[in-house]
């Protein structure tokens, strides 16, 4: 089945401006809250937000088999369930619905009041319940990074990492969607030159700039997904910003890995972009430097050219662009990724999470986090306002944007905006 | 409110074991398959199985507020989400209604038909969908030799890890009930002496006895919860085999942590026996070797004395005893796990589990892992039929089994009963 919910050609009735992230070609997938304090699975289109539960109830998705209330739910785990044949009719769908050639909605106003929402009217939730959520660690550039501050530039990459798509586990509890202020964290922290760990307010507020896919369910206990298959599980992708608190970090972390220095939070972009919205902006990966086993040995080009940006916001000045980097610089995608986590039998079902790990690109300034910004607060920022940074401070605001673009279309993610509060002060009773 | 079902003295009208692990003091809660083939959620007395659903239709909880459909579910999370009033609520109401003293499900026949169910008409299924799933190392014995066999005997505790209760995240989707069979997982390893890894099905597998405890909604996205309430958030307690591939293990750790190596699959007994069940068996901890941080300081005996023993089963012949080992050597309790975990503000939910680490105590006749029963292969352990494993072979059964017992009652776990399977081959097609 062709994917003609792309054809870049076409075009909407809805009043879009030309730039927007949100074309007729890109038609994501989200959770809102609409006027009337109702939760529903919808889509859209420059700023209008669309009830795809109305439009199913108005039997615009007839012929599409669907169950009655696929749509009305908190989240789009059931849809995604439903598997790739049916996001691709659905989407297609809507694309012909919203195609200026055709009359039907555009012309019935009653429909249009019930479906369409300017995006002051409605609230976003998160898109999926988030059964597990995995991290990899698949920017070379960011292992490298990392690895020279606090080993050595020798042995800054570890032996398995060329040789593995590195990844650990995360917290699904605490994703959380675009403009949900975080608050710093507390936490035991070993200060430099002491001798006993010290508790109080994390000073090493980082972000890091990562893509995520969503999965649908893919398989069962005890069976591996091969490389080449693995693109048939996934939804789509969101943009992630991994919060870390790396004082926190840096004392917790050995043996077993990051905790709470991670699992205080982790905010999302809330439009999941689909794989078939994405399909035009595939692209070549890094070359491997090690012979791969031939379970991440894949054909094609898996790797995607996605734009992204990180700024910074000190309230109530301006924004200050930190980094532009691009999701094409990791050395393991994402289908070696999934063959990598099933090759053990691992089981993946639908609204299952995939984080990239920090995308870093070859230069400073396509580094992904403030950590390698900052080379860990040596060399801090400053920011257009003239104040510096090192780490992220109280109520300035993290921004992440990205896009992808070609000579005839741009198929943007939104952004993450995120304001850091200071520390929970927990109520007086 | 008291906990009138834990009265020692009560005797169910019932015909079952002196020797169960499932007395009328126990009530635990669980989810099953019936013979008509419906899930409910249900409790145990003996060796009858009880349909809670069937009971509160008939009208036994009258009095007490619950929804209708409370029972009448896939998991228990829904009726986690009630809180510890209406648990205690429900199991006090259970243990009247199978007290000899009262006769009015004891003499209604139909009733009974629909309620009762004998343990081969059954199949347990999860009893909760797990959210969230965090791993501890809280034996400070099994650190200590784990640190010793990877490291050396004297930095084979971290610096850390008489501070903080570490722990790492794990994968829900891979926990799994009692006598489901797993697969031996393929995975990278490096053999010792090797230059480059390998490919291959792991060789090391081994097994983990933990308890894992499971949560109520205890706190928003930022709020920290107190050492000295947490327990108020805590349901109850299943046993928590945590299967490990030890070679794929040491390959892939650094610096993120285990992930491929346990993520296969980890086993639990399928029934959640209560705090409440548990209070007459609470114990003092080990006394803290380093002054704790205010946020980790507790009031009162928060440990547990639960005696917990592992066995192992070669096809065709009889069990081995491999090791005898208590929940109370865990230098970390569950109420600093839990305030701990939640410090910064990760917000925990209904249905998420927390596994303790492996149990080990002082002697090796106490340790919780093959790993250091046979000190990573160098003293294989040899069974009663004559042969000897150094980790758990193909078609070896692992039990485990733990129950608490004082002068007037043993209140148990059951057992987790997992066959280990050759690796995955798939279906040719």
């Amino acid at each position: 089945m062709s994917i003609t919910a792309n054809d870049p050609s076409r075009k909407t009735w809805l009043d879009i401006s030309k730039d927007t992230d949100f074309p007729i070609q890109n038609i994501p997938f989200g959770v809102f809250l609409t006027r009337d304090d109702i939760i529903t699975i919808g889509t859209r289109i420059g700023d209008f937000a669309i009830d795809l539960g109305a439009l199913h109830q108005l039997g615009y998705f007839e012929g599409i088999p669907l169950t009655d209330d696929i749509f009305l739910q908190d989240t789009l785990n059931d849809f995604i369930s439903d598997g790739k044949k049916t996001w691709r009719l659905v989407r297609n769908r809507i694309a012909d619905i919203f195609d200026e050639k055709n009359e039907a909605l555009k012309n019935n106003q009653d429909h249009r009041n019930v479906v369409l929402f300017t995006l002051d009217e409605i609230e976003m939730q998160m898109p999926v319940q988030v059964g597990d959520y995995t991290d990899f660690y698949s920017s070379k550039e960011h292992a490298t990074n990392v690895g020279s501050m606090f080993r050595d530039k020798e042995t800054a990459l570890l032996p398995n990492w060329l040789h593995i798509p590195v990844g650990y586990h995360g917290r699904s509890s605490s994703i959380v969607t675009s403009h949900i202020p975080i608050h710093r964290p507390k936490g035991q922290t070993m200060p430099e030159g002491a001798s006993e760990p010290v508790f109080g307010p994390s000073k090493q507020i980082d972000f890091e700039m990562e893509m995520a896919f969503i999965t649908t369910d893919a398989n069962l206990l005890g069976e591996p997904i091969p490389v080449d298959e693995a693109e048939e599980y996934i939804f789509g992708m969101v943009m992630f910003n991994d919060w870390s608190a790396r004082d926190i970090q840096k004392w917790e972390y050995a043996p077993l890995g990051p905790f709470l220095a991670k699992n205080f939070a982790s905010s999302i972009s809330p439009w999941i972009v689909t794989m078939d919205a994405l399909e035009p902006f595939r692209t070549e990966g890094p070359k491997p430097e090690k012979e791969l086993m031939s379970y991440l040995q894949y054909t094609g080009d898996k790797s995607f050219d996605i734009k992204l940006e990180v700024y910074l916001k000190p309230e109530n000045t301006s924004e200050t662009l930190l980094s532009k980097t691009n999701y094409k610089y990791l050395y393991w995608n994402m289908s070696q990724q999934l063959a990598h986590h099933t090759i053990n039998g691992c089981p993946v079902n639908s609204g299952d999470m995939m984080a990239s790990g920090t995308i870093s690109g070859p230069t400073p300034d396509t580094y992904g986090s403030m950590l390698e910004l900052s080379w860990k607060g040596e060399k801090p920022l400053v920011l257009e306002d003239g104040s510096s940074r090192s780490f992220v401070e109280d109520n300035d605001t993290v921004i992440m944007r990205g896009h992808c673009e070609n000579e005839s279309m741009r198929i943007g993610f939104g952004e993450i905006n995120t304001k850091i509060l200071p520390v929970f002060e927990p109520k007086k009773k």
